[in-house]
């Protein structure tokens, strides 16, 4: 590798990609709707009003989440819907189990959330991150978000995939390979099952969320 | 896909798995040392303390930034260290610039972090992408955390990947595909560029971290 690669950027001013962050535009205000109309994680975001995590709609069907909306086609399977967070099951999963989570307002990378957003995603990838693991009963998972097309970014809007990792007992590492990203074998939700798999991650999540809760309130405690 | 895959953990408790979040063990706590003496994470972390993302040490040779100590073999190329998190140049890189986000303390998977880590580990996400992408100049970029053998996870001390994506003009969807995980062509780190290029990650966190305490003191302004 040339040394130059490295020396390259300080010939100029830091480079202040297009993507960054804008302290200028965005963030910590939801008066300032960022949504595009044609991007479908701000259809979701839309759609779907946020809840408390720790009280969510026992619904089933999961469209009473949402009865007098207009659903997004193909249907769209809610996990978790915070003020700044939307996670639901990706409709053409890796595995079962396969979700995303992304911020509400729009941010193509994850350059372009704000701080406070940026610790909510991180708080939640563990939370969602337990709770697909405890009810799928699989004990491994890769946790991936791409951003831009050379990293094999498809919907440009922020998300990051959590895909459970069953033993690949007769598939072979070739199969895992392949799988990532999107390019490999991929199917289409059932959603007869993917309504029950939705409601019972989102019970989990409470589930979670109220154990994060004891663990605050201990070490709270055990400050005073 | 059949149903009695979702319906299986209804018939048990949740199961817990043992990598879970464990409230009564762990976490928040500096004096619960949980540093394991072979895991090279752990090694790191334990070498190189804390220090300011605002003040980094404009170290070079990076050893200054722990002049004492014995460096870990091979050497480490520190670009963040807080109380919580450690961050460092990934010795077998698949891109340049392609570093490591881990917890200081030993987790073995992310649902093993503390919440505090967890909202910490998203936080630096955003402030270590905005780094290095500004770094390298490289705009497009993965970010990847393998939990467990079947999920790719090799150094069991959880971290993240971030691995800038440099438009793939003459190498092709296969190659990139191979090249993650670990599967496919790594080159070992050049030590005097690794210097260079640690250096210059360190003190772009510096700047990106000014950026967020700048939009804070604005939003706490706005509110007033």
């Amino acid at each position: 590798m040339a040394l130059s690669r490295v020396l390259k950027p300080a010939r100029t001013a830091p480079p202040l990609p297009q993507s960054d962050f804008d302290p200028g535009v965005n963030n910590n205000n939801p008066q300032n709707d960022t949504s595009i109309p044609t991007c479908p994680f701000c259809h979701i975001a839309s759609t779907y009003p946020p809840y408390d995590p720790s009280s969510p709609p026992a619904a089933s069907p999961t469209t009473l989440l949402n009865p007098d909306a207009t659903s997004p086609q193909p249907s769209t399977f809610i996990v978790l819907s915070t003020k700044d967070l939307v996670a639901f099951l990706d409709i053409m999963p890796l595995s079962f189990g396969h979700i995303l989570l992304c911020t509400r307002s729009h941010r193509e990378k994850l350059t372009d959330v704000s701080p406070l957003e940026a610790g909510e995603l991180g708080r939640y990838l563990r939370v969602l991150s337990a709770a697909v693991s405890r009810v799928t009963g699989v004990q491994d998972w890769n946790v991936v978000q791409n951003n831009g097309a050379a990293a094999a970014q498809v919907v440009p809007h922020m998300h990051f995939h959590v895909i459970p990792r069953p033993e690949l007992k007769d598939k072979g590492r070739e199969r895992f390979t392949s799988t990532m990203f999107g390019r490999g074998q991929r199917e289409d939700l059932d959603e007869e099952e993917a309504e029950v798999l939705a409601e019972r991650i989102r019970q989990m999540v409470k589930v979670v969320v109220e154990e994060e809760e004891k663990v605050e309130a201990k070490t709270q405690n055990a400050k005073l």
